[in-house]
């Protein structure tokens, strides 16, 4: 438990002002950007500025059996960031130094906090980009986005967070500071420890500098529209252009629930009768070749009866990029509950999962707008909802069932990037079997026995094992 | 121990022709492709078809207490396939089937038994490649390749073997058989377990399945071979050619050494006078791309005083490529022991790395010559020794600690792709650290208790604990 003498111990940790004890601090981080999930409600929020710090709050919390919820900007869509029992919440945000852009290596070297478009800001000056690109991109920070292995807008040609992360420093639970990887390209020194720490959700120890990959920026890029009266075509379409082997940087789909609630919110033009329309961006490093898979897009598109809208300037561009991003804000707005999903699946099945989701929506007769990366088969199918009408939040949780299994059906996964949190953990054994859930459990216990660091996320323990475990912290 | 009633059990879970036990096999079978490290001498060698087979073998092997040292094609060059205590060489040989290519996808299903050119092959058929692109490609197997993490020519652009795995199914010490990932390209469902595996060098479990990534492959080439009068000048030029942001697809050196060696082995035609050559290859789906990338390696080289030499026809490509893979076997006619090593730097440090090579080569009275992955920092110093000499091999320890000592001091790390087998486990705490120690036994132990899977590998233990360890299995 933790007293007010505890509490004094963190404020000789990290100063003062950097420990929060008020009711509306502790409500406020008893959240995250995640409908539906149960809230939490810290006893402290501390905020520490050093990675030795981080190391006396750890020691601290093991010597008292408290519990430590890590987190950066907390916009993450699993609940992973919720303090389910009462404990610290860990917040990184004030360790927020970008300690080194490296353009001979094309690396960086960044502190956790640091929010992934400050990377980009400075990355730029050198003609570099970090790719992962979250819709968060704006307000997550690295620690966050390494911790649940963000993918993106950009994942189809770019990948995800981990295909940046070469190495990192982290606080383990027994105290110590561990550094793995570096600024080689390659490196196969020991077991992949910063691909493991990569999508642990704060689960295995904290995260407390990040050594990441950038690239070459693409001096060139064209953006196009291109709509559909049938969901489909739009799908085909995706798969016909993975099929020319040609990688667009981002192809988005949003389904005519989206589009005509986006048209509503931000009357950007889009056209309201269409079922479908693809959001797709080509980019590179030579005009000509850009031009080129813009025109093999282009007669994809044509074959598959869509209508085609080529941005011709910047502005048109941003604005079409703009109608992207308000699809969540704009279908968040039509009721109190947001249940944004991310099944995933092999992205020759777009067609079938988008039509599942459909059948799906009408059999429960709920307000669900898809929207998403068709380009890697990441749908972000979005139910809205009323919370305090139980008949339709019922109805809400047997269409995420559906959902999840049709995934599952079509060889995809419960989560493209969002990660498991708390929201998917009684799915989890539906994907990795029984063996898998055994071997999550394994490696928890070994790297954190007292289950010190974010419990009751991600690796689902019977109540009674974790209850025992959580009387002997 | 291997008595003949579990020599007996084994002919019957794998079939009487899959078991070994001639004293030509467990000879031929106590080596791998690595010069001065001891040799083993397995009591037996099984050769699975199936995964209920290798389920059924690490569950006998359990129950007896028997140590099992799983094996692609023992290509590998740090002793990392070497049975040091008596027990089962598992090889995956015969499990060789390429369960699918999936083009659509871009994704390809193997047995680990396959080999890396079969699959590259296959992926051909639909223009496709798999890029991960060691020395051995033709003779190595993908499981091999996946334990190893495999590095090769082609990393600087298209990254190494963990950039294509995407998932795979594993036989855990429990005899448990998991499956992880699968083909999304998106996928942060459960701890990232199919990375973990890659590079752990058969100490966790035994890969019995690979998903993996394929990539178009490029339509257009470009070879060029420049030869300089300093080691600095070649240096610099990898460090121009980076910064003017053309990656090329492979980018090597060879020093006079090993470019005199390789010439009287091949006549090929290398300028023997040149203290350095490099041999590039830019690569793309655009010609006049891969002609202006060209045009800026030109300009790279001319700035930086080298002569070049630029094959205008696939033949003269491929001689020039013979040449590069000629280096090992021509450097390795010249004496009875060849100690190849993989220190890696940042490749900002190419030029120190080479010049501290020399003066150690120097120090030490050797004959070295290095070759090797210049672009991504991956260098091969390859020392030529009489093992019969024990003043030499004093000599070529004494080098070998100097330079893992020089690369980690360039901010490199002891192994880009080789591995740590039992060649560089002493080195390990180096790099790593005791913490880091500390988490690799943590995690060895939780996997695989009884350190069943290639014991004696990769995590340092103890000799003690090891013995204890041992003697309970």
């Amino acid at each position: 438990m933790i007293d007010s003498a505890l509490i004094q111990k963190l404020r000789e940790i990290v100063g003062t002002g950097n420990v929060l004890t008020s009711k509306v601090n502790l409500v406020t981080y008893g959240y995250d950007a995640t409908a539906d999930v149960p809230q939490g409600r810290p006893d402290v929020i501390v905020m520490p500025t050093t990675a030795e710090q981080v190391q006396q709050v750890v020691n601290l919390a093991r010597r008292n059996g408290v519990a430590i919820y890590s987190r950066g900007a907390g916009t993450n869509l699993s609940g992973g960031t919720i303090p389910v029992e009462k404990g610290i919440v860990l917040s990184l945000q004030k360790m927020n130094k970008i300690v080194e852009v490296d353009a001979e290596n094309l690396t960086a070297v960044v502190q956790p906090g640091v929010i992934i478009q400050e990377l980009n800001n400075a990355a730029a000056k050198h003609g570099l980009m970090y790719p992962p690109d979250p819709g968060t991109v704006t307000t997550a920070t690295m620690g966050g986005s390494v911790a649940e292995n963000s993918g993106g807008l950009r994942g189809l040609k770019y990948g995800v967070t981990k295909h940046y992360v070469m190495g990192m420093e982290v606080v383990l639970a027994n105290g110590d500071r561990v550094r793995f990887g570096g600024k080689t390209v390659k490196n196969v020194t020991a077991y992949d420890f910063s691909n493991l720490f990569v999508g642990s959700e704060g689960t295995l120890g904290i995260i407390v500098e990040i050594t990441c990959k950038l690239l070459p920026a693409p001096k060139y890029r064209r953006a196009m529209l291109a709509t559909y009266k049938s969901v489909s075509d739009a799908g085909n379409t995706v798969s016909a252009i993975i099929k020319a082997q040609v990688i667009p940087a981002t192809l988005e789909i949003l389904d005519n629930m989206t589009i005509r609630t986006v048209e509503d919110f931000a009357h950007v033009g889009l056209p309201v009768e269409a079922e479908a329309l693809l959001l797709i961006e080509v980019d590179g490093m030579a005009e000509e070749v850009v031009a080129r898979e813009a025109e093999a897009v282009v007669r994809c598109v044509n074959e598959n009866h869509g209508n085609l809208r080529v941005a011709n300037s910047d502005a048109e561009r941003d604005a079409l990029w703009a109608a992207r991003r308000a699809a969540l804000p704009a279908l968040a707005s039509l009721n109190n509950t947001v249940v944004l999903e991310d099944a995933t699946v092999p992205r020759s099945h777009i067609t079938d999962m988008l039509l599942e989701l459909r059948a799906i929506a009408t059999k429960y007769k709920l307000t669900m707008g898809t929207f998403g990366h068709a380009g890697d088969g990441n749908l972000h199918p979005t139910i809205l909802a009323d919370k305090n009408n139980k008949d339709e939040m019922d109805r809400v949780h047997h269409a995420v069932d559906e959902i999840f299994a049709a995934a599952l059906r079509f060889g995809g996964t419960l989560s493209g990037e969002h990660g498991i949190g708390i929201a998917k953990m009684k799915y989890l054994g539906n994907e990795i079997g029984e063996t898998g859930l055994d071997l999550m459990r394994t490696l928890k216990n070994a790297l954190d026995p007292a289950h010190m660091f974010n419990p009751g996320k991600l690796v689902p323990f019977p109540k009674k094992e974790e209850a025992e475990v959580s009387h002997a912290r």
